[in-house]
């Protein structure tokens, strides 16, 4: 099998390029190539025999969507997005990217399959920004997409178009909306969201966090491991069983702040939970009350996507990946 | 009040012109000029004294919607699309009409309101082929769009980018998804869904009509009168009121196909039902059972939209509309 990762250089698709290079399969499907595309040249993974193609294409300008379908790649996994808070600012930018970008993809392999009859399998990574305040909890499957941010519109619309796109024949379309991805490794960053991460990522380590909300603030979380684990049984999933219904919000762990903190005293002890700085900021807190604070997921797990079931688990994952397994 | 029409050689479009022209004024704003604009030629409206533009264009030609956005009118109504089952056959002229001309116009206004703020009313049709089975009954305002349609995709597509357009400030949108116009005036056409009109108007004019379905099967209509009501109501509504969620299923007449029979018996008797030959349609009893049987609507009549209440009302529209007033 060929697969053909964009977004490869980010934090889930370089996570998922590890992963396949590590079990040389997808659920018994020997991966022979991984072609890793991205703005910036994506690493090659440790360990891989098999063939890896990097590519640095810039998805948006016309004519490479074609090069990537040139090779025929049996799953394409597509992560590639400018992130929320840069869609926000430049409006252009955004669109050309998360929107363009996609469709010329998805076009290019639209005249492929009408060349040849060609019909990958689409994995394309959606988000919980499609939906928008005020949200019920928790979010049935069937509730309406009406994002209230540019990039959560372009999801949307990326989400129509796959859906369409399938049930016309010209690829095997899923949509993956991923939950907030935490623990997310690395540095803090601006993220408004990025204290769900930090409040546990950091004090882990000894290093102090600023928590800028209250403890009752209920978000919907996965682990980046879960994350890598939604998309490859996206890669395999019989498309029948999930019908022409083609975006599905992934399961997840719902959790408010509160409940984040106690897992982390029951995993790390109450030395870690005092590296916890409250720095109550009104503004994050607004934007807050605008995010998921969970779904109901039947659907996804009904088909076999599986996430954390507490978040002792979510930071246990974190430790094992991050941490070399141990404190 | 300057007024631009796209889409005004369509049913809908001339009716809404006619309107603006007999009554002068839009919920007492005076309608000055009226732009008409499709790709062949509008008829200017009788009666209007105003200034009338009539511009024969295909908003999906580059450029195109500069022009008409350089008059900057007050007030956009989009009604231009192609039909249902022509995107449906012709993917490229679907896609490139109804999603690509669409975003013109949105772009188009958007780089007009960068350059001096220029911010008009856009009343954007759509439509309930937004959704797509499984359908509840009645459907609420909350329920998720999954069309089955690449016309549906595309009007999903607009919403979207309506919403967005409108939340960031570029235009002050509003979306009116249309049941299913009912009695349609005209000839017999070769839609699927012709028959919900032609076993009315072709009876009431002393002329055989056939129904391929079975009385039981149960659609959400409106009239032409009704539609032209919500656009112009689109029109001046405080936007406020209507929040950032700015797509609505419109009222309109839950009603069986022998709900349909029995106002047509009140209206105009037993000689009347008799002309409706049965000929059941495999293929279109397939169809109808994916389209939506009814709405809530409780967002759009909370909002001042109203349609008919009975199919007795839609019937007597019709009469005093289309046929002078008597049978």
């Amino acid at each position: 099998m060929h697969i053909c990762i964009i977004g490869a250089a980010g934090m889930v698709g370089r996570k998922l390029a590890e992963r396949v290079a590590k079990n040389g399969n997808i659920d018994g499907h020997a991966v022979e190539t991984m072609t890793l595309v991205d703005v910036v040249a994506p690493e090659a993974p440790a360990g891989f025999t098999g063939k890896v193609n990097i590519e640095t294409v810039d998805l948006s300008t016309p004519g490479e969507a074609e090069r990537l379908v040139a090779a025929r790649p049996d799953v394409f996994f597509h992560l590639a997005a400018i992130v929320s808070g840069e869609a926000e600012l430049d409006f252009d930018k955004g669109y050309r990217i998360n929107l363009d970008g996609t469709r010329y993809l998805f076009d290019a392999i639209r005249i492929a399959n009408g060349e040849d009859g060609y019909k990958p399998r689409v994995v394309f990574t959606s988000s919980i920004a499609v939906f928008g305040a005020p949200l019920p909890y928790p979010i049935p499957d069937e509730f309406h997409t009406t994002p209230l941010t540019s990039y959560g519109t372009q999801k949307a619309i990326c989400e129509l178009l796959l859906s369409d796109y399938s049930r016309r024949g010209f690829f095997e379309g899923i949509g993956i909306r991923l939950p907030t991805i935490c623990i997310r490794p690395g540095k803090p960053n601006k993220a408004a969201s990025g204290f769900f991460s930090g409040i546990l990522r950091e004090p882990l380590v000894g290093k102090e966090a600023v928590l800028p909300v209250s403890d009752d603030v209920r978000h919907w979380h996965a682990s980046p491991r879960s994350a890598v684990g939604f998309l490859l049984h996206g890669a395999t999933i019989d498309l029948d069983e999930v019908g022409p219904r083609r975006n599905l919000s992934m399961p997840g762990l719902s959790a408010t702040v509160g409940e984040q903190i106690e897992a982390l005293r029951r995993v790390a002890g109450d030395k870690a939970v005092a590296l916890i700085r409250r720095e109550p900021d009104e503004m994050v807190m607004q934007m807050c009350a605008g995010w998921a604070p969970g779904f109901e997921a039947k659907r996804a797990r009904a088909l076999g996507f599986t996430a954390e079931n507490s978040f002792d688990e979510i930071i246990q994952a974190h430790i094992e990946d991050e941490l070399g397994g141990k404190l």
